[in-house]
């Protein structure tokens, strides 16, 4: 049963396993988050984000999934800890975590991480 | 339009914002996936996997979540390399990787990073 109402979604922005000119080690923010109820602007912020991060220096691309039940998960991946860093000092983005805190979610956790190590597989059409 | 028929669900596992006692540095396996259509035995497999992880050595915790169109994201928490390349050789951990391959997934990526920082936030009720 799901007593919530949300718009369960994913993005895929660039997935690194299209993106092998980029090889390991680089950097993941792994951005775990439960939404609260509702959308209250959310949706137009995260595409906001989503299209500002694209053109962050150093920005690789991210993976993200959301269940029907608001938990979510967001991981973006960066090629230097710095280039983490500056993202996380640009105005709007601020103010949007800002905004996330007040509004949008009950809770989150952020891994920093370093990608050592990647594996892909895909599905052959004569698997 | 969702063409696809899931149970979109996440799953939260002894949340590393709940235990404290683990600090950084410590390994995540981020893995992505896109299931393919209808259950075909993932639910009951996916759970076995769960509850097997729980009991292996290193083990610290586990967070997932997964859209209405069969994208998501599990993120697995171990204390050790050691510990990941052990739960990789579970036997029947192994049949499970194969049954995915034939059955359950279009592709995935696996992601092995050590996370060296963690910030965690929750909403106060007077917030």
């Amino acid at each position: 049963m799901c007593l919530l109402s949300f718009s369960p979604h994913s993005t895929t922005v660039m997935a690194l396993s299209e993106n092998a000119k980029v090889p390991p080690p680089y950097y993941a923010v792994i951005f775990v988050s439960q939404r609260t109820p509702g959308d209250n602007g959310y949706g137009d912020a995260s595409a906001r984000m989503v299209a500002m991060v694209k053109d962050q220096p150093g920005f690789i691309g991210m993976e993200s999934a959301r269940g029907a039940d608001g938990k979510g998960i967001t991981v973006a991946f960066f090629e230097t800890e710095d280039a983490i860093r500056e993202w996380g000092r640009v105005a709007e983005h601020r103010q949007v975590q800002t905004d996330g805190r007040a509004t949008w979610y009950e809770h989150y956790e952020i891994y920093y991480s370093r990608v050592d190590r990647v594996r892909s597989w895909t599905k052959r059409v004569s698997d």
